[in-house]
């Protein structure tokens, strides 16, 4: 008896609730993002952040764009292509990718030191191409799926918004726009995502899927922290110990 | 004039030793390879490393056969084959990945702890796909350069058959014949895909992409361990501060 019901298919409100479950291993709580949320972090280690993100913030419009190039589905298309819109821009809207770069304006860098990808840690970079990656071989319901750590983004947001301009005087204000603009377009985002996944996922065996696939992304998340983790705190930057570096 | 000079192209043999001077950034001089070959491992750290490792193993065949893939010349291909008959084994050999689990065996692992993957890290599992990524996206010519750390690997090999077995009296010294088949391999190997990057790479522009995309290759080997350092050393394997495991 018990066996059956361990195969039937949850219903759309506990697989939600299954799949919001899994914000206990978002990047919110890696000790990297905690330091730096409780003003902890210095202005070497918030910029590290802000210039290995930027791989990030670069990479998911190319994500996106795969997901789109694997969609036959007209109306998903219509709905997907915002999200690179309000990346890259469109018209008098410069996007988050420009608004990313001001905030490392704000932040004390120059627009090169970031553009450049210079302080780009390989780990990062692994990370962040792996999420892209899986967005261009996997079917693109399972693309979007992994896009599901927007559920927890407001939150992150928001929690930047109220602690970082008592913590960090030195960041410029302006420079928080991204992080405005994200809490809006990433509720927007969601529903579109939750919609696809909800009814994409069915079986039990593919809803339990769906929570590995959600997992893997909080793996790219955390692993990105890990990086600079290991290069800004615990002073071990690739080849650290090597007198000539590459 | 200089600037000029600049420009010129190396000869091979200048090209060459180039390539060989990236040896400075291979992975026997990470912290961790430094640890495990002066004895200083404990056990769950040797298994980690094996068990991390084999993820590395299993994925060599594929990154080769995506060369073959991406490959139009036939005796390119006759000699690249060998690769993937040396790690899936033929016939009667069993071949390197079999190798590799017997080394795991060889150091107190059951050989499903090992085929599962279930120890594989993250950060490992990202690094690792984006050899077998750059191979089957780049240019082929550019996957075989970025083999070459094979330039480095007979030494690293002869120094854990001359270390391990002193240090750690507890590993079954039937686990040490992936090493010593590899000792030769390498070898032959590299003579090969050394052939094809000074073919390939002409220019001046050209050798020093191929630089760049060797440095590639020893950022994924100095990741891998960055990754297995932050878990197995560091105490800060993914997740680590989190009750409920995923």
């Amino acid at each position: 008896m018990s066996q059956i019901e361990d195969r039937l298919p949850w219903s759309k409100e506990a697989f939600t609730e299954k799949l919001r479950a899994k914000g206990a291993y978002y990047h919110i709580h890696h000790p990297f993002h905690i330091a730096m949320n409780s003003g902890k972090c210095t202005k070497e280690q918030v910029q590290g952040w802000v210039a290995n993100r930027f791989y990030y913030q670069i990479s998911i419009p190319v994500k996106d764009a795969n997901v789109m190039a694997n969609c036959p589905d007209r109306e998903i298309r219509r709905g997907w292509v915002q999200r690179i819109l309000d990346h890259d821009g469109q018209g008098d809207s410069e996007g988050g990718i420009e608004a990313w770069i001001r905030l490392g304006e704000a932040c004390g860098m120059k627009r090169d030191d970031i553009t450049s990808l210079k302080y780009v840690l390989p780990g990062v970079r692994f990370a962040v191409d792996a999420y892209v990656n899986f967005a261009r071989r996997a079917p693109w319901q399972e693309a979007v799926c992994s896009s599901l750590t927007e559920l927890f983004a407001p939150e992150i947001h928001q929690k930047r918004l109220d602690n970082w301009p008592q913590y960090y005087n030195w960041i410029d204000k302006e420079g928080y726009f991204y992080f405005r603009k994200r809490l809006t377009e990433a509720r927007r985002d969601v529903e579109q995502g939750l919609k696809v996944t909800l009814d994409y996922f069915t079986t039990r065996e593919q809803q339990e899927r769906a929570l590995t696939i959600l997992q893997f992304k909080l793996d790219v998340l955390w692993t990105m922290l890990d990086a600079m983790h290991l290069a800004y705190v615990a002073d071990m930057p690739p080849y650290f110990n090597i007198p000539t570096q590459p």
